[in-house]
């Protein structure tokens, strides 16, 4: 059970969406934005990045939701995002991808930890100024999810196959969508 | 000089919304219904939240500009700012704010760290449910921006004044319409 009563039983951030439907909607338009709209990074590599931060702020909900969209995506499919978000300079990614995940884990740090040094090696393995910009915001924004979604200690339903239906709304209808559609 | 060139010489965040107009806007109105929208917390008291956990991430552009914002607010100006960001149990703040600057504290380490027993001190010192929500979102919505700031490597200006005409933008034209003012 949450800290404080949501007056609903809706997993992860989906019950304090419910709860505050008012910050819900620029929320869920930025992730829109970042992990759904138009970009040079694939849909599923910008899950994959928030997945992995999200493992790494140890947040299970958003870890899990966001490995399944991510493997829903890469053709690799669930084995590759374990394996990146386990060990990224070991998994089947691209150069570029290896490069922009470990800025996205100098970001779930600290700002501070990002150095010019990582941009540039990202840089060098063929990343854009946007993409460099974008894997920094997406790893910022889910370090403000995961603290949101467990500072406030809501729930996490323990099943992978918990959220493959949570991912089918996510994928069919998009992020701003889902929440109402979820709700019912 | 930032990480990546963005095209304009604005400090901390101002330069990156420029840079990528498409995620500011979603960030300003997440802000604006957060630090300036309808609440029972009162502005200056939000604007401290968002100073406190910036100045916890090192951040100098989000905690000077925020320090600046909550001091135009407070009663006691910025030495109550500067003391209540420094040593919030010893500062002029109610045992309400103090309860929930310690919530704020927790967020900035992690989610996990953010335990009932906190949010059950907050609540007993006349906390509503909403107030404790807004406080771990404010938080953690500034772990988002201390991150993306920091982590492009922007440039923080080193003297106050140099904020107080972003402060008196924010002030009279909310967060959402400052970028395009500050712009010109």
């Amino acid at each position: 059970m949450a800290y404080i009563p949501l007056n609903n039983d809706f997993p992860g951030i989906l019950g304090l969406m419910i709860y505050r439907p008012e910050t819900a909607g620029p929320l869920n338009e930025l992730t829109e934005l970042l992990l759904a709209g138009d970009n040079t990074l694939s849909r599923g590599d910008r899950e994959l990045i928030a997945a992995y931060v999200s493992r790494l702020n140890n947040c299970d909900f958003c870890g899990t939701i966001h490995g399944v969209m991510a493997a829903r995506q890469l053709p690799g499919g669930a084995s590759q995002v374990e394996q990146a978000c386990t060990n990224p300079h070991a998994a089947d990614v691209t150069p570029k991808m290896r490069a922009l995940l470990d800025i996205a884990a100098l970001v779930q740090q600290s700002g501070r930890a990002v150095t010019q040094e990582a941009v540039d090696t990202a840089r060098n393995a063929g990343a854009t100024d946007t993409e460099i910009h974008d894997t920094v915001l997406i790893a910022a924004t889910f370090c403000m999810f995961n603290r949101y979604v467990d500072g406030l200690g809501t729930f996490a339903p323990p099943a992978r196959t918990d959220y493959e239906p949570i991912a089918d709304a996510l994928l069919s209808l998009g992020y701003s969508k889902s929440v109402q559609a979820i709700q019912g």
